[in-house]
């Protein structure tokens, strides 16, 4: 199992840590210190060495961030952890705070009144972070300080680095070799004017190596850096000791290996000018730039494009793992009708018996996040995560909500269902059709080249709305192959301006949720590509659908549907048929033809 | 009738005004001249002592501009106008170039590669639109003099200002007392720093003096600049002869009446900060405040917004307004199902008796623009007008489309409907549908606040996008209130990130057009309002119709319609019946009620 649901917060370690924490910050001519969630690569996912705020504060979730000041300590966190975080701190030393409805500039600036010095570690934020926080401060007698990280300076036990081998992700899956993909990113790169680019994100330089690790728990991913050169040449700064002599012939004479402690002052034996992302690239890169009198253009990750279009292997290698993914869904489905309306399953249960069909495909190396398994009210939290406290009984006449993913060595996948267990709770149906209406839209859109996520969102969400209804989450987010569940630039969402292109990846996932009663989300992958010619010939863009498990027909109002999106159904039920069925268990054989039967 | 037939462009004018033209640029010492459609007040619609394009190059469109070198004279004309342009002008003299495919400063550097220097009156430009023009022509040799207007210098029979009279908007229709207007404009004014704002639009003048006038076709306003101080009190730009006593009486003390003349001089005295909006005030304005020395605030228009936020007396008015029109429209649409199919009928009779079905209300103003009137292939071409030349018989088997408003004393109303000609063409009906899904989609929506035009765009087309059909305009436009038909900001379209609010009133027009065929549109007025609370209570806002008048139900494959769509189709047939009903004549009574039986 790689998930387990040990309650691990202890609350009771944090107001030691923190008094611990201060001593520092007084050694140091500190008011404060800021302890965010991110490592200095940005990840959502960190090590164990890096999960400061976790160790700090005892708050476990995947976001957010604490100020420490001499007399009160915020944890900032969003939405999705208001009530996990009063759990998990002791809320006599740490303050909760609704974030990002209170931003840190008022929230520092309502603390500090007469003004005072915040340490941060540069490492950990990104340049553009701290403007925005200087700018909100500018002018208040609050300062912001570049500090040595007094977390770690206090932290006695603190893990040693991850050490996972990394391993060489075959041309085969990648399907361009690393030297081109440096070529053509080292060419663009010398058109922007630049002699080299700053990697920061370990899966923009896993997929600019062809490479793939294992230090951070479901992003398969080395922790590195990486300088790119215009020639293609590129030196990697990492541990030396995850690469073994197959990795290094793999890498090749271009790549040059540096231990990860070389990166800084590798960054000072630059020349030229210097391209590096203020929105994901730490601080401290921008002033050892400085420092050392090189010329910056501050531009995105030159491998977040590319490596969002993906290519026909890659296509081919998330098509695999999607129909392997698919499979083991099946199995899981099948049984969760035949054994949850029983009334002895729990949400526990279900996550562990959704993994081990997985494990059963023999392929898979890691799921793709924790799986959010939700069984009636629990359904409604959308980032539900179960543990040995939370565990709720899956219940008759409720529904279940599983939202889950696998890593394979071809691809990655990110799927969710929604089912009844046993009798339909009839007050679903309207809502559930409504999300399904939405969730066929997207998937069956076709759009002039150009727009972007945000121009489509409301496909979506347009059912729901004419209802009174929405859900506050996007409709979805890009997806890595064989990399990060959650890749950049593109969503699909009213934030997101970025144009949808050829080969992206993304997910369609409209959702609804009825706080205390049921949550509803339907989640497909899908696949940008050129529209096959219709009507007037215009050239349009069109998705392609990555996903083939069934959606709960029970859970249909089918006289809400019109006459295409039923027809859309029902043929997606059929391919759903066509392609599983040959690979599943005779038991789930039957209970697929019934599920993919026209409604 | 305010509209006319005549083809009035005279292309051999062309060539000797041109070689004049031509002699007044050797004598400034330019190599080149440009001649924009624009005014100093970069309306739609300009005075015939402004129509300088279309003297010199004998193009009467709506937009565009020519650009005169010794010995090219490029004119720049969009997708509306291409076949036109080659019918008004000498293709001997002037060559057509398409714009905005082909910018100005790419066309300048092509047909200047040794440089020059381009001159321009600086009050017909904007000061963004030189500046853009600038930037494309930075580093090329090529400059940009301001210059006084070499085309007047050679029109010898230049028709002279309008002189029609102004006349008060009573504050029935208004709905705010101008000094009230001015009071909370200038407040906000104060707000921005700044001491006074330069107000250039003739609408932006019209609505904050609560004024309307008749200087411009279709525009009821009076040409005019204003200088709005941070204390509320306004100092008037305009020709005086056009102001009566009552007249001045209603501007009140705290409006100063000077010659347009003074204008100049006026901002030269001014002290303070002062706002001025690049996009729309003359580059000239720009000029006079700097060499003056004064600070100044480059930002949108301080009337725009609250402008295009309509109050209660301003809805109230509008909605009696298309009371009115619909009547109108519905004794003009039973005319037409009465007469064009015998064929006699042409499309200037069309427009004629549409006319005088509105002429009839006895309050008809004016037109809002001039009627869109395309009988078969005529109806695709988006934006024709019928003239003596091109005019069409409006034939059996056909479709009709007629897109028209009128100005009236209390609203300004825009209206399109496309009707069959007696028997229904068959290819029509699945892309009409596609259409009224679209509009519906539009009409019914809610979201919530905080979304542009462009977050519903995709509403009205995803019909047509997933059979590969599109259209080439936006969804919709702001319209005045007994104002402009077309008023910015915000508009439903993919380039529009203007948030929608409540009060604003806009233009549903999603359509169709198969070249050689036919074209589809419908178009009715919607006014953003907060949605009634409807299932979890969330806010948002929402469409409510303003425009009253059948839909040609024999267009409509009903099958391809949603139940929630039929219904709004029948409860918006059976609301339009028992609205204009009582209004109109027997025999279109009996017709009404078969237009609006439920499907």
């Amino acid at each position: 199992m790689f998930q387990d649901f040990t309650v691990r917060s202890a609350p009771e370690n944090g107001p030691p840590r923190l008094a611990a924490l201060r001593a520092e910050m007084a050694a140091a001519g500190l008011d404060g210190f800021i302890v965010p969630r991110a490592d200095a690569h940005q990840g959502e996912y960190v090590a164990d060495c890096d999960a400061r705020l976790g160790w700090l504060t005892g708050f476990t979730g995947s976001a957010g961030f604490c100020i420490a000041l001499g007399d009160v300590a915020g944890v900032f966190v969003d939405g999705r952890y208001r009530v996990q975080v009063r759990a998990e701190v002791d809320l006599a030393a740490f303050t909760p705070v609704n974030w990002p409805e209170v931003k840190p500039g008022p929230w520092l600036i309502e603390e500090l009144p007469a003004g005072g010095h915040i340490g941060f570690d540069p490492w950990l934020h990104a340049e553009r972070e701290i403007a925005d926080l200087r700018a909100a401060l500018s002018e208040t007698g609050i300062t912001l300080v570049e500090s040595k990280n007094l977390v770690d300076a206090i932290w006695a036990d603190r893990p040693a680095p991850p050490q996972a081998p990394a391993r060489i992700h075959p041309a085969a899956f990648a399907g361009e070799e690393s030297a081109a993909k440096r070529r053509r990113l080292g060419a663009a790169l010398a058109a922007q004017g630049a002699e080299a680019a700053v990697l920061t994100l370990p899966d923009s330089i896993a997929w600019l190596l062809n490479i793939r690790g294992n230090d951070i728990p479901r992003n398969p991913v080395v922790l590195a850096f990486a300088v790119l050169h215009a020639d293609g040449h590129l030196t990697l700064f990492a541990d030396e000791e995850k690469f073994d002599a197959a990795l290094i012939a793999h890498l090749g004479p271009e790549v040059t290996l540096r231990p990860i402690e070389a990166f800084a002052p590798g960054l000072r034996s630059l020349t030229g000018p210097v391209l590096a992302d203020p929105a994901t690239a730490p601080l401290a890169v921008f002033t050892e730039l400085g420092e050392a009198g090189l010329a910056m253009i501050r531009a995105e990750d030159p491998c977040l494009l590319p490596k969002a279009r993906k290519n026909a292997a890659e296509i081919a290698g998330m098509e695999a793992a999607h129909l392997r993914d698919a499979v083991a869904m099946a199995e899981f489905l099948a049984w969760v009708e035949a054994e949850a309306p029983k009334g002895a399953l729990t949400e526990i249960a279900v996550v562990t018996a959704l993994e081990n069909f997985r494990a059963a495909t023999n392929a898979l190396l890691d799921i793709s996040f924790d799986t959010i398994c939700g069984a009636g009210p629990n359904g409604a939290i959308v980032h539900y995560r179960v543990n040995e406290i939370t565990n709720r009984a899956v219940k008759p006449g409720e529904l279940l909500l599983v939202d889950s993913g696998a890593q394979y060595i071809d691809g990655t996948t990110d799927i969710t269902r929604t089912v009844a267990v046993g009798p339909v709770p009839e007050a679903a149906r309207d809502p559930f059709t409504r999300v399904l209406r939405g969730m066929i839209a997207i998937a069956r859109a076709r759009w002039p080249r150009g727009l972007a996520g945000r121009d489509l969102d409301a496909l979506a969400r347009a059912p729901l709305w004419v209802a009174g209804l929405d859900y506050d989450h996007g409709t979805g987010h890009g997806v890595g192959a064989a990399l990060c569940v959650h890749e950049g630039p593109a969503r699909i969402s009213r934030v997101s301006a970025v144009p949808l292109e050829a080969g992206m990846i993304l997910s369609d996932e409209p959702g609804y949720y009825r706080e205390g009663a049921f949550g509803i989300r339907i989640e497909n992958l899908v696949l940008v590509e050129p529209a096959q010619k219709l009507g007037d010939n215009r050239d349009q863009l069109a998705f392609r659908n990555l996903t083939w498990v069934p959606i709960d027909r029970r859970l249909i109002l089918a006289e809400m549907l019109d006459a295409e999106e039923r027809a859309w159904l029902d043929a997606y039920h059929a391919d759903v048929f066509a392609r599983i069925a040959p690979h599943v268990s005779p038991a789930t054989r039957d209970w697929l033809e019934s599920a993919c039967a026209p409604l």
